[in-house]
């Protein structure tokens, strides 16, 4: 899959620049303009591009909506207003998360469009495309500013296309071990009964808190496992 | 859980306000500077903020990061720069996905803290936070604008807070049912059997790009329904 931006008649030239450095921080590179307000070589474009100047080299500029239809072999529009309805046709949209999950799939070259600053798409752009697709924002201000809507998408995009090298949590089971080897560090060291159920609790507190990943844990429980030791050998003494 | 979006020394006006709008966007209202190089009420902070004014009105301004600590019962800090090795405490982040997930679990206050435009958060302030979150991006340039970091971050925290109204899309079995329809109308409507394999495969490639939603399979079915009896009767003619 080969992913395309296009930006329909865009005014600022700050927020191209914006999308064209998001872009490049999420991998893609084509960038399309239909009819923007300025030129690709405009200062402020070129500023808010930061490293990202090969991006707008590359941009391709065209007159009207319908040439971008023709261009790619999947078309989906952005959208911030949504029906509720599944059944109101035109404007129902799937989240930017299953569009990034099931455009994954997709082969050929895949088009998101983006609306306008003030008015986003048309409703006939709206009609020309294949899909719909929304960010999910709060119903008090639900107007995102240009360059974070293709942001938040393009976040997506990368997400789902990249399986990131992940931070692996240490699971229930293994916290569980822990909270006992800790109860049993309470004991060998003869921790004042009164006050071992609080401490107990505030440990399992902590752990639960510190999102523990799995070598934490593996270095944790070593530490824990030693001072037993070293407690119970001391008892014997 | 509620969140405070926490800016360290950050040098441009509009960023802020772009955060503030960002933030407003997925419904997060708490802001705290530390040790910002411009007021609150600068004008292009306040011009990019659009209608978030409110968040910037509320936004505490401390005179160093040490008092965030204080303030919040969870630290996070953002960065790119990231140690591959699990091993290596001070950098190993989790994702902005796996963190959004874990912090919703949180009971109390979460800060999340981005670190200046140029050069992130400090070593020292780093080892204060509770854990490290990254967004993963494109090795080729990893840096990216402030907003844009805590845009990719709020949209994760808001869909994991927020069970999206979700488009369903049809099921394969759905999907296979139709194929077996549009076959059948082909037979029924005695379609020339030398074209059949390959309107039926452009079908198939059609509807496998489509995205369909169940409603849409369902009106889709009932229209292939309705041309397969109306073609059997006009045969019995």
């Amino acid at each position: 899959m080969e992913l395309s931006v296009i930006l329909v008649e865009p005014k600022y030239a700050g927020n191209t620049g914006s999308v064209a450095r998001v872009m490049k921080n999420f991998g893609f590179h084509t960038i399309i303009l239909v009819n923007p307000a300025f030129s690709i070589d405009d200062d402020e474009c070129r500023k808010f591009a930061m490293h990202a100047q090969d991006v707008l080299d590359d941009a391709e500029v065209v007159s009207c909506f319908d040439e971008v239809v023709e261009m790619v072999d999947y078309l989906a529009g952005t959208t911030s207003i949504e029906s509720r309805d599944d059944r109101h046709h035109l404007r129902k949209a799937m989240t930017a998360r299953t569009f990034a999950e099931e455009a994954g799939k997709l082969e050929g070259t895949v088009g998101v469009a983006f609306g306008r600053e003030d008015y986003g798409l048309f409703n006939e752009e709206i009609k020309k495309c294949d899909v719909l697709v929304k960010i999910p924002t709060s119903d008090a201000y639900p107007s995102m500013n240009l360059s974070h809507a293709v942001c938040a998408v393009l976040y997506e995009m990368f997400a789902s296309l990249h399986e990131p090298d992940e931070f692996i949590l240490a699971s229930g089971n293994e916290r569980q071990k822990l909270y006992e080897f800790f109860d049993e560090l309470l004991d060998v060291t003869r921790y004042p009964s009164f006050k071992k159920e609080k401490a107990s609790i505030l440990f399992r507190r902590i752990i639960g808190r510190a999102m523990l990943s799995k070598w934490e844990y593996h270095t944790f429980m070593g530490v824990l496992k030693r001072a037993i030791q070293a407690s119970r050998y001391r008892k014997e003494e």
